[in-house]
């Protein structure tokens, strides 16, 4: 089971599914506002949206049935494509496209299939009807070689167009996309579309602008390193802060807390001399990873969700209210 | 405003009350049983109940409607009277009543003055049915001095009774009870009810057996001994454990988080050389509370309450989902 529903919803909940579509632009407003506007138009929950200017990147979260999140993720899509031009796209995070890259996470009791079929389904649309060559990751990989992100978006967008001398680069051998035109987008480069379990991206901030020192933590913390299980990590440069970051996506939350994680990230950080100025969340969380953090940071090993106050969480507590009293 | 709804409640929302009856036994299981089921057969929502047989105490905590909760709490209150007899009860924890004290908390938009008009028509009800003394306190209370439980309490069932062999001590001037009879109950002492906001109720245990470090932490952390605001603190011997323990009530929680009074127990524990080896809830917290812990241990400053992904949580959130986009 990927996502762990905390024992609160019932069996027949209707399918809802989490997308958390990134686009590369996290400096204009316009274009940011329009992509958010095309997504909530198409009748989703809206989460979370966040834009990064060092990253030149934003994120939404937002939730749905499959039907309106296929859709919305469409529109997003749609807007980002006709706005971004990558040719003259400089940021700090890796991307090769307008629209990078597009999970789908299955909540509740809805199963990893659902957003397996959609990505395909959503997939066809986006080759079909803007011109993407798509790639597919991770549950939704055709090929195995594909399940890693990193990997199939190596090089970016630069490697993907190829050298424009010459004339677009067709997409062949290792980079044949999965839908799509044999050739990247001359502006909006390709897409990754996948479904997963839940991640947490967490972007910890050094008292440094060494980015080197960003980039040695994130070798030791991420798992490729021998570092946590599940953690992927980068060292980024953030211009407009003068300081560098060390940016993180945890792959296996329920293995791995963000406690354990900071933590980690300020040991070592303190073994090359420097400090940790804070940390940021991109995107959504669930009420258990906070549990985790808790439990981490103070030893509250006892903390059970169904001591989570707040009504909306207690509604379908009285099942399971009637615990064994606690020692 | 004393609890924040945080946003997620339509203002329509019927009227939600939280209790937290403490009960002098935390060591027999059939009385700790008999106790929560009387509750739990009333028709409220039992979130959580521990029982502490060091504290010798046992702890509920329901959420209902105004009348449910005023049932299920006298109900409790029944069934340990009839059971639990003071005059052999030994425990760290002070207590003066068998039901030692009823605290109602609003939830939602439910007003602080209905649980003042429930506290004083339970209090009648306890004094009348159950022949107990009832003090009113916090925002119950009917004298200014009564405000703090603990000075309501100071002394417990044992300065309440008075010196047994000159007979039952009436209770008069400082102890003339706001309802009920002038002598305490012979084996279940008095009863405190009160309305007053959120509080956690928090213990960190020490890697120490001797209490005498429990209580100076305890002192110097609780807000009276100039601590931090809000905060009230007890060191207590575990003897099942071999262990002290700071005993902590957080009554601000939006001033003061869980992790301010974990570090600064910490701190004040390595100033006397002891650690601490753990904590634990009691009762429940609230998703807020959980967000400003990771707030303060990860520097996450900007984390926000719609960044939690839990379906029930977001029900509400296509009305406010549409932020600011963060930066």
């Amino acid at each position: 089971v990927v996502n762990r529903s905390n024992g609160l919803l019932p069996k027949s909940e209707p399918m809802l599914i989490e997308c958390i579509p990134n686009f590369s632009e996290g400096r204009d407003p316009a274009t940011v506002d329009a992509i958010v506007a095309a997504i909530r138009d198409a009748g989703v929950t809206i989460v979370d949206h966040s834009a990064d200017p060092d990253h030149h990147r934003m994120v939404v979260t937002f939730l749905g049935a499959p039907e309106a999140v296929a859709e919305a993720a469409f529109a997003g899509a749609r807007e980002a494509v006709a706005r971004i031009d990558l040719t003259r796209h400089r940021g700090a995070h890796p991307r090769m496209g307008a629209v990078d890259v597009i999970p789908l996470v299955p909540l509740g009791e809805t199963p990893m299939s659902a957003c397996v079929t959609l990505a395909h389904r959503l997939g066809e649309r986006l080759a079909r009807e803007l011109a993407l060559p798509v790639y597919y990751y991770e549950e939704a990989a055709l090929r195995a070689d594909r399940r890693d992100l990193a990997r199939v978006r190596a090089g970016g967008f630069e490697a993907l167009r190829g050298d424009q001398a010459a004339g677009p680069a067709p997409l062949e051998g290792e980079r044949t996309p999965d839908a799509g035109p044999a050739a990247a987008h001359p502006t909006a480069g390709a897409v990754t579309v996948g479904a997963r379990g839940p991640l947490i991206a967490y972007n910890i901030l050094l008292d440094t602008g060494d980015v080197r020192i960003a980039r040695q933590i994130a070798a030791r913390v991420r798992e490729r390193g021998g570092g946590l299980p599940g953690v992927k990590a980068l060292g980024l440069y953030l211009e407009s802060r003068g300081r560098a970051q060390v940016s993180i996506n945890v792959t296996d939350p329920d293995r791995v807390s963000l406690a354990h994680v900071f933590a980690r990230v300020r040991q070592e950080a303190a073994r090359l001399g420097a400090g940790v100025a804070g940390s940021e969340l991109v995107g959504a969380l669930r009420v258990e990873d906070l549990l985790a953090i808790a439990r981490d940071t103070l030893g509250l090993r006892d903390l059970d969700p169904r001591q989570m106050l707040d009504p909306r969480l207690t509604e379908g507590v009285s099942q399971h209210g009637d615990t064994e009293t606690r020692r």
